[in-house]
């Protein structure tokens, strides 16, 4: 089955899932969000792409900055950020402060709360106006130069901040964050509250699938083996404490945000971006996840 | 054998025990403490005050500050505080937040720091200026009108506050925590550097050995039954997570603090206080512990 | 008010507190209690037995048989018992094995099961027939000679031991405990088995009142010193992980049982001992800890 | 590369590494290994054949045998495998007890020991002589009808099964193993001491690679897509609790054993096996795990 009615074939189906799930409440902003919404798109590496239902109205990222924001921290640190944060799967949930605890402040891994908290220390180490950065990678890979942050949500989230305040001085505790908490809580918000659409994230993908190098603009983005380990690292840790689960069931290398987004990718092949409001137990858009297991059945292509 | 003669037994027999143990060294100003130095006060009902060694000598009474910053939630709040704040010992050490992550945000008991900081955030909603509502309390109690706090000491702990901060975020998220983060935390800074010297705080414990009226002027500082109650929580939480060590030991209700510092009482007879800098692994003062086990063994006198 | 006039007071009181809890319904021989009984015993030093309600009829003791046990591994190891078991409050239910693992198999307490069965494993070292030596010991400290277990229970118990199975397995995997798993669980299994009534149980206690000699028959069951000690250690950790709140409301030193009943002492006075079937969610005796509650209340005894 | 040269490489690159990492010491048939040991082989799903070193010594396959049960409770009970056991990384060592009392007797997946004890039941529950079915599997997989267990390794296994009578006596308290105990834990250190080499192990995971047919015989050993499930599994759970460095490194769905094997796939191409007995801290093969890394870096084959 070819793309486009691998995608009119999942729209379909997916229909009565929407009513499934519960949107994130716990800023006005996400709770706000009509809820019977979906939208997909696939961007393959010729070009084509590939889109249904709601794939260009703009979703709050949320989770999935912490994707890139990584890929920039890599960038800066390379191996060294290893020191500072693990890559094992968490089996706590991801706003957890217990596992903390017993391994002395070092979160284990970079897409956990904690974890992206000490990317984005590195990130406001580095540069002078941190809230840019990521805007300004996605910007590259995505082609669109109007990609930014809602301010409002940005505003909510640090509002609500209290339980990545008690991880960030938690890890300051230990020595593993630099900046001022009040610093990096600013800038983890504001990355957080970057609005995008399905086909400009899976536009963004394109790197992980084209082996470190954005397609657009030929940019090397990361090494090939580092890309494919970033790979491997979505695939372990990408989508909460449901990563175990979500290999299982689609077997793509995946992000997820409580916006209700899904960013996931094929190797050599298309970036993916999947989004529905309504999440599942574990924080992942619930037709999202059904949509990327139908795609991959369909298409019999995952990485297994 | 009488209380001079007990004292003195002590403090001959405690010499070899002041050289074990470790300095509390988070804060430049209680690792710099001379090591060592011992004192102990015994207070008796009938007014009689017998004392050793640097029974004068000022030191941080530290976590002590949190047995009186009960008392005044305690005046203020009476039972509605249990809803906040549990009375079980935790079973982990004193600042651990994994129990508040099981149990959302509320602490096991107001001797631990998470507690403490609840109790603290209740003084702060009661009092205008409730940095000097501990030191005020201790003043009536002890009828030292000098006690105060060392601003240095203040300081340098608010500096070295980001484990309690985590905490203090960490119970907001709960809803636990009712007034700015950096409020109670100044508050809670203040408490712990009052400086006073043993027989201050001896006379101090005298209103819990009295059905809980102060001696010295005849104020009902709490009723006669949550004065037991006091003393039954600081002999099941008093000292960190050694309570039940040191109930089997000393068989006093006790509550101890970093600085060295270990006030007991025994009901219907006297305050004591005992004082040296140097801590076991549990954080509670070596020589200090073993002093009041011998004074416990010799006069044959504990609450069992 | 002198005992006969409290214990009347309270057995008028508690009665609408008979409906509240729930009989343990682990083994079909507790599911089948009649619920609604009550029954309360107060032996004083001087010999007089004061009683209400359903004080003679027999109900199995269940974990208050840790206390005595524990009595004859003192007798037997004195101090070195404390290399195997702590002795601190749990912080965690009396069956979880969470603390045994980050604590390499040493229980926290003797009045948890796994502290209870390496004392009771210690009882199979020192004795030929280790199933009759805690029946014994509580023939001698009753005076009552047709002490026994029910073979029913004993029987029902070992069939449900698969939790205790698990402790202590685990327990032998770190090499703390000596004799085969299934001979521990055994003597465990007779000694929860054991049935008696509040009288003969509150005799039982005299011993504590007594500084260590049963006074019944002059024999010295642990030195006056030991005897203390168990008291605290009875306070801290006696009543599962509610030892906290009952230290608070109720002030006396105590163990319970999922029997429903619990023992208490009151040091140089008496032992008391209260039964009723239905427990609360922490495993005691629900209108149990309400009547001692009442009764120190009434009296104005606590040891605080 | 072509597979011999990659071989080849690895084998005199892997040659300073044989000396760190520590032997299993638990039974003394793992301890007296000669630790200077290393095999690697490579069968291609053509059925070409490439080893190198010690790829025809037999070794202990350990917990790689937590695969092919998996493989055979999974043509038992389907779907219906997943209400008594999950498919998420662990986040705690294999032998742990925490996550099964947090979560109820139901472990966090298959290859974590409770998790294999559950799979193992079924078997248990399913076959007459459960002992033998795992060995008949691996007999047609490797083509091998010689492969067996060594009865010295299972005898002592089971000598030393502690750690896991508790997890299975636990589980059972929680109605999650049918069989008795002592029967389930038979026939799991049975399925540990099965001895093989890595060609036989290679040839093993061939219908890994070939879709879910065991290409020696045609069988179909699981449906296409329960075989990528289970490929993703391993690569999320495959390696204790280092699974996401693993994945991360080496990109591979993969099994490892305390004997030092590890097993893995590339989907559509060939089964691998390596085997050197020293571990690395997280019970992985030290130089294993490494000649692994490096074959994907060599062959440019990973399935990111």
């Amino acid at each position: 089955m070819d793309y486009p009615s691998v995608l009119e074939h999942i729209h379909a189906a997916i229909q009565p899932e929407l009513e499934r799930g519960q949107v994130a409440t716990y800023i006005p902003e996400l709770a706000g969000v009509p809820p019977r919404q979906f939208g997909m798109a696939v961007v393959t590496l010729a070009g084509e792409v590939h889109a249904v239902g709601d794939a260009c109205v703009p979703f709050s990222i949320q989770s999935i900055s912490k994707l890139f924001a990584l890929v920039l921290a890599l960038q800066a640190e390379g191996d060294a950020l290893w020191e500072r944060v693990g890559r094992e799967p968490s089996g706590t949930p991801f706003n957890s402060l217990v596992q903390l605890e017993a391994e002395c402040g070092r979160p284990r891994n970079p897409f956990i709360n904690a974890g992206a908290l000490v990317v984005t220390d590195i990130l406001c180490s580095r540069h002078a106006v941190p809230e840019h950065v990521v805007t300004g990678l996605l910007r590259r890979l995505s082609g669109n130069p109007e990609v930014t942050w809602n301010p409002r949500v940005a505003r909510s989230e640090r509002m609500h901040a209290d339980r990545n305040a008690a991880m960030a001085h938690f890890m300051k505790s230990f020595g593993n964050l630099r900046n001022p908490v009040d610093k990096v809580l600013d800038v983890y918000c504001h990355q957080c509250a970057i609005e995008m659409h399905c086909v400009d994230l899976a536009r963004s993908m394109l790197f992980l699938a084209n082996r470190g190098v954005n397609p657009l603009n030929g940019e090397r983005v990361l090494t090939a083996s580092l890309s494919k380990r970033l790979s491997a690292l979505m695939l372990t840790c990408g989508t909460y404490d449901a990563a175990g689960d979500f290999a299982f069931r689609v077997g793509l290398p995946a992000k997820s945000g409580v916006g209700g987004g899904i960013v996931a990718v094929i190797p050599d092949t298309c970036g993916i971006c999947v989004w529905s409001p309504r999440l599942d137990e574990a924080g992942n858009s619930h037709a999202g996840s059904l949509a990327l297991e139908m795609f991959t059945t369909l298409t019999g292509r995952s990485i297994f």
